[in-house]
């Protein structure tokens, strides 16, 4: 075959400076080997694409050079590389955006998501997914089940979240969780939760919205934090269900998912003494003033999760079985040739959005 | 009030001599400090009833005088004792049958399951509470909710051993997990398995009547060994999910219930490298001859589990958010007055029963 | 024996208003069932003795009638109650100095430490050893070898405070550690390490007079953080260690045991990403600010600890089997009598001072 | 550079068929990316070697064409490839024997010693390092202090496994640890056991001579299996240190690492009620009659090791610190053109031979 075939022309959305999304033709070559070419189908919009359209930057991570965004993204396999043996021409499939070096400490420990050679989708300055066609290392591109719809392939990605910030947590059968923030990261951490076994789902946000999707998706209780104290009211409710005085009232383990900083000072009273805490979203500040000494003299472990790793296996699988449903957090669609409208509406309408979805491509 | 008034007639069923069960009448006082009296309700009948019924003996565990059996119970609340505060007249309660010391290094470190100084309802030389009348310390009486019936509650002791063998097998989000063995502790160390976040979940038995049951309750694959050779097909569907070899098949999790040498050795062979053998049934036998050079040389490890602990609030919340369902368990009813027809029909029918209940009491 | 005889009058000294302690006579009766009856030889004076004695509080535990301060404790049996059968009069013991319920929760599942109805030595309302004579339950009085010394059986329970944070820290074989704060918890927290396998071993202190003694006691480097800014040069000295760069620098786990704002602070900053800072001091102040943003991204795990559960019997084998030191503690010794000296010396001296022992009674 | 340059002649020593190893000339290119060209400098010979030597085979691995053994491996870099930062020419080094495939689920996850395409050194069909030189890839090539000899740097291979027994036995702060059989790998296993604070140190073997070293480098307590019951000396050593009932006696942790049916019998007996049971060493059978039942009603956790994960750094640190004495092991020395000397000597005199080193160039 020859190159200009093996090549492919693929319409491209490009971060250029701030809120403005231009249109690029790009190559992309043939698969090298160990790598698949993916015809990309979904791309899910993530708050940290919206917010490099914003303002260009995510703390020390700043645009200075033209970025594709996505990295919540699904497609089909159209080529595969040399020594390619897991993956096949037309399997559907989901892409882990990050790419670890394979070879320091953090990634021979299980632990690649720390490790300091990351590449990572639409993170400055490497690339995202808002093209027709992406290269990727066939052993973070998984193949999905006929049964999952592209659009929950893209998901996998938020849910990957929601899944190390459940294991991060040591949630296990029979605790209580509260989800401070039901957003779609506080919604995939719920979901992931009561997976692991949660019986008790607390879910807080200041948005009726958003708190109904939470029980609708298994919260057991929710607190908008507009009308009550949600510290009090998770102590109240845990040490009844405890019969433990309100001193050991709190959840087992409470994930702050909203990063702002009153959720984030709420997060370290949410859990009971042994508890723990996974902050998941991280307030824009330099520091928070926190009540250290008693989280620490209640030993509530305070736990940060950096993105994810080897969660898509486990988030595919919980997909599959229908544990899990992702597809319920798609409150709206746009076309490929709409991305900008996707990121303007992104950005404005957060009060009756969860999560927008882009169709780059027809299903199969 | 008179010491005449405070205790209470209780009709009992006494294990005299193999496969005899005679009445008494006992006397059953007030209970001391940090006790209650439950009035019985509902005993589920255990296989080890059953054995000692017609043995007179669990390996070194011996009837050596009058037994009462029955550890699997529900009741309610009838009188506290002094200093008593979780609990109040009316409760409807599930009993942990064991009782530990408190004090030893077991205790002090949550292992109260291996204390040396363990109290076991119908384990000689304890009783247990085929009875109308039992005491019971607070602390290992564990209050039901209203939407739970009395016959979960006392199931609830079967599920702790599924939990337990779930939590010591390490199951999590995603994993699959055979459960070999389909009877009441299959089917529970299923549910728990599911609960805990397997994906697949494959039983294996003799007979279609307990294998349509797990289906039921959540078995993604169901083996029948007299049809397949179970190992064989565990490494078939478990390599097809992971796209690992062969040699790398096997689930995450094996769970032992039947207690048969075959099914003792098939367990050692399920797990994939690096997985888990729990187990939990134990064969009749001094020694098993064991691959064991295999199972290590895979890292497979091989966990027992000996009853359970601290599993029964987390067993108690599972049955309440509707995770786990234990009355679909329920088999046959006896009332009171027939339980020695309980433990013949027990004893003799088990191809066409799962799990027998004998009804002491009317619910509340 | 007449309850005359059984009973014992003990010289005991008496914290009546802050900087005031007197000596009053009690009775103390014979021990009940399970307990043990001390002649205390040891006590060692601990910071929070002499906060309580300068303050008349630490936090929310307010001094409100006279207190018996002193809960690093050694003795001998003098005499056994009903049914204790581990002990023996005449054993060498160390006292645990809390004693927990036994019956919730936190007890059951081997966390006693945070037991809502903790009884804890020398805290309000409950007194401490600082007396001839003293009843304590056997489960939580421990018999030392013959080879240990009084001394060191008092110093297990600072000790017993460093093996809780290696725990908590989860030091393991390879480690690097900092302590940040080499006074008497910090160099027990250090010896801890040391002896959990760690072999970067970084004492930050700003007395020269604790660094020495640290690195007598196993640092294999020490840090004036009046000379130099130690987040820099752990990150420098692991670093080079590890080969990663700077960025990924840092211990794996960092101790704070100084209690200061400034300390709390840094403990954030010296791990690596992935690893682990103990609470263990607590600064004196209601909030803390920290770049919590920063920890949480790079997955740095903040664990405080609050005492410490069954650590006494691994603590008393390092101290046994000769792999830690207690004696190289002691900088200064007090009779029982010059009580009220020890405590203005341990106030005014600490630039010289490491631990002041009280020496209660003779050896035997 | 030309090719002719770059390129090294290799005297390489060659299994070719039982019992006869010769001499080859080989041709050993540039390093490749990532790659490194070590000088050889000091091999050990370990059991499998000797095993291969005499017998052909290990298990399913056969040896069917002519194979270079040795694994235990250290040396000096002589030439990097592209891209290799972290070592330099000149750097003394350890060599980690296996390469795994980086990809698949084991290594992503940490486990890449159970990787389906691991390349293990001296495993048919992979070539060992009994050769002037070797190609190895940087990220399994450690360097070592200046204070390391090269000797201890190549015994950092049987410490690995010491470590990863004492690693997956969980061995902690306090522990009682019994090694059966002191040979090299119960040596390090031992000495392991140790540096993670094992407290109480049981090594049990037939021969004084390796006792003597075992109590040399560590040993508490050695029992001569000729002399004494092992499991019954053990039971009443660390009954009498707990305090608990014969019943409830036994260590810890347990590491077979003797490799035959009787010690395999009594590692499962040697634990105590929740302890744990390590087999290294494994028996030349199919299958071992074993008192399962025992083992799992006690909750002995049984767990074997496959080569290991991870361990070249700690091992490293701890070799380096002084915790750990490698040099102490070395009983004999034979010069590299001796080498079928060493494996005569290996193979005949084990009686009196601890571990034999083979010097393939001299130190720099």
């Amino acid at each position: 075959m020859s190159p200009a075939v093996q090549s492919r022309t693929s319409k491209t959305s490009v971060l250029k400076t701030i809120r403005e999304l231009s249109w690029e033709t790009r190559q992309v070559a043939a698969p090298g080997p160990g790598e698949v070419r993916v015809q990309v189908r979904r791309i899910g919009v993530c708050g940290s694409d919206v917010h490099y359209y914003t303002h260009g930057r995510i703390g020390n991570f700043i645009v200075e050079s033209p970025l594709v965004l996505g990295h919540e993204v699904s497609g089909t396999v159209e080529m595969i590389g040399e020594g390619v043996t897991r993956l096949k021409v037309g399997d559907r499939v989901a892409l882990e955006p990050g790419v670890p070096c394979r070879k320091c400490e953090y990634c021979k420990t299980g632990h690649y998501n720390l490790c300091p050679w990351m590449h990572f989708m639409a993170t400055p300055p490497v690339d995202g997914a808002l093209a027709e066609w992406v290269i990727w290392p066939e052993d973070f591109t998984f193949k999905i089940p006929d049964s999952m719809s592209l659009d929950a392939a893209a998901l996998i990605e938020p849910l990957a979240v929601g899944v190390w910030a459940a294991r991060r947590g040591g949630v296990k059968m029979g605790d209580s969780v509260a989800v401070i923030g039901a957003g779609p990261i506080g919604c995939t951490t719920l979901q992931a939760a009561k997976a692991a076994g949660a019986t008790t789902l607390i879910a807080v946000d200041l948005e009726d919205f958003r708190l109904d999707i939470a029980r609708q998706l298994g919260a057991t209780h929710t607190i908008n934090a507009r009308n009550e104290n949600p510290v009090e009211r998770i102590r109240q409710i845990t040490s009844e269900l405890s019969g433990l005085p309100l001193s050991h009232g709190g959840v087992d383990v409470a994930c702050e998912t909203a990063g702002s900083v009153p959720t984030c000072r709420m997060s370290l009273e949410a859990p009971r003494p042994g508890g723990v805490t996974v902050l998941v979203g991280l307030p824009p500040v330099a520091e928070v003033a926190l009540d250290i000494v008693s989280a620490a003299s209640r030993e509530t472990d305070i736990r940060g999760i950096f993105r994810y790793a080897n969660c898509y296996p486990a988030a595919i699988g919980l997909v599959a079985s229908g544990t899990i449903d992702l597809d319920a957090l798609i409150t709206q669609r746009f076309a490929f040739d709409d991305t900008p409208d996707a990121f303007t509406f992104a950005d404005t309408e957060r009060a009756r959005s969860m999560k927008v979805m882009i169709e780059v491509g027809e299903d199969a």
